[in-house]
């Protein structure tokens, strides 16, 4: 390796509206040096997620992303060289490594990770996403088989996992996506029972035909109408895991919250939870263990979107924004 | 007992808005016959909910009322004669009598009730609001000792309960209540640590400042501003108990929910979870032991508002939907 500059992408403005190329821009500098207790990293594979632009909007459970500096994200890094006890070159990290070639991070912001074949399986089944599916759909959504479960943004990096352990777990599962190839992708290749096409039209309606019983567990993705519309359809004493919402980040936020709160909540005796994935991580290496079983066994299959260039993360994250992705989209840096 | 006619008060009309006294009228017809398996019962204290007015929306934990019948509500009554096994002439039992004197109500749908006095108590601290205080507090709110505990409605006849018992668990509450008697009363009477009037301006500021440390557990009676007010002032991993929403009653139905809905809910781990009383109906008994005993020790203070005169019902539920009564509100027949 001779590189001798970091190339970056900063974000040099926040948005108000959509997010778009111009509130980013590429920039050089020189690679760190590490401080006691920090690792230089080579960034591999960047994350892109949809919290990437909540951040933008303000604290969360993180700090705001700030401008003029590197942009925040996860990634899949290696070691190169480390101040740090525990980490040494040629380790596997995950971390806020940020959308650039090269980092120096303070080990204990740092997950060390297995050397496993492909390495994008870490940002994918068996990274964030496929833990969030995992916790939420199993910890929070508590599904019980027979039961239906409605998952949103369900072609996408979490929504594709948790309707296969849904399948798994044996319940009827319902998808809702946007465009007629995703959701024929979730019932052909996935095993999904229906998918909705949310573009589609009469969103009520759709969902009703696919979960003619009601809705027992509706994992949700996407906030906004289409919580409103399973709201309306939960069955008695359903849950519905809040996992994030979409719907509400790329532009300015939304004035009002979903009819039938708590109107709805009160008369169906519906719990809503929200969670963040780093709660569980005293309880990753089980979970880890599962799904790794599950792929092996092809129960649960493993869908990745993999865009070269560290270029074009900005474009990249305003696609999954848009829905462009299938599966867990990533840069390979 | 000479009586040979029933006086009752009929549902006319469905409010579309607001609730008046349009909507009802007085009528007379014979005292019923019990059929096999019912009761006939002297209705001794209609009990007033905000849920009566709810169910004129349609159909919710029950049907909904209908026109040109006799108001539905609960009530304590007296069994007057019996063809049902398990109740005699003298019982005191509780169930949906109805707004009248008399009704024959099924067995089956009847519980029968200790008697003790005041028999008032049946309808409040030993009735469906103080069970719903205790569960929907201690279930589903689950405070611990040192925790805020903010309750809405809270000098109605669910809320004046929570909050005692908040207090007996050790916490910090406060009471969101109309008006400045209201408040002066919940911390000068009930012993609540402070109290918000949500009809002096700015409830967010208010709120603010008299739960500084942040709410972890939100009793939510009303839905609505104040909810959305609570939301954001939740602790992580807060817990709200989503009871009733009385803000929503009282006119038509209202076409969005509260902002941060699912935002916050996410990223501050919350849980709301809606809970009718019934539920919990298999373990009254040891709720009402630990009721008694807290009136007994004088750590919990019983309000009532009993107003003579099964003509007076339509006035008085008008009124508690405006907000007039302090602790539990009653018709003594």
């Amino acid at each position: 390796m001779t590189a001798t500059t970091n190339r970056q992408v900063l974000l040099v403005e926040k948005p108000t509206g959509k997010l778009g190329p111009e509130h980013f821009k590429m920039s050089e500098s020189a690679i760190p040096e590490p401080k006691d207790g920090e690792a230089l990293l080579r960034v591999r594979y960047i994350s892109l997620d949809a919290a990437n632009r909540a951040w933008m909007h303000g604290a969360t459970y993180r700090a705001a992303v700030e401008t003029n500096t590197v942009m925040a994200g996860g990634g899949i890094a290696e070691v190169i060289s480390s101040k740090a006890p525990g980490l040494v070159a040629g380790d596997i990290v995950f971390g806020d490594t940020g959308w650039q070639n090269f980092a120096a991070v303070p080990a204990k912001q740092l997950s060390k990770m297995p050397k496993l074949e492909p390495m994008t399986h870490l940002l994918s089944v068996y990274g964030i996403a496929g833990l969030t599916a995992y916790f939420g759909l199993l910890d929070v959504g508590k599904p019980k088989a027979g039961e239906t479960v409605v998952v949103s943004a369900a072609a996408g990096s979490v929504g594709s996992i948790v309707g296969q352990i849904a399948k798994i777990k044996g319940c009827r599962v319902v998808g809702i996506a946007g465009g007629k190839d995703k959701c024929h992708w979730l019932t052909s290749e996935l095993g999904f029972d229906a998918a909705v096409d949310y573009k589609d039209g009469n969103l009520f309606k759709a969902l009703k035909a696919a979960a003619p019983d009601g809705i027992d567990v509706y994992f949700d993705n996407v906030g906004g109408e289409i919580l409103e519309a399973c709201l309306a359809q939960m069955n008695l004493r359903g849950r519905i895991g809040c996992c994030g919402a979409i719907s509400q980040y790329d532009g300015a936020p939304q004035a009002t919250g979903p009819r039938g709160v708590p109107g709805l909540i009160v008369v169906k005796r519906l719990i809503m939870q929200g969670f963040i994935v780093m709660d569980y991580m005293n309880q990753r290496d089980a979970a880890l263990a599962e799904l790794q079983s599950w792929v092996a066994a092809g129960q649960l299959k493993v869908q990745e979107d993999v865009i070269d260039g560290l270029e074009n993360t900005p474009a990249a994250l305003i696609g999954l924004l848009a829905g462009e992705n299938r599966g867990k989209r990533m840069i390979r840096v």
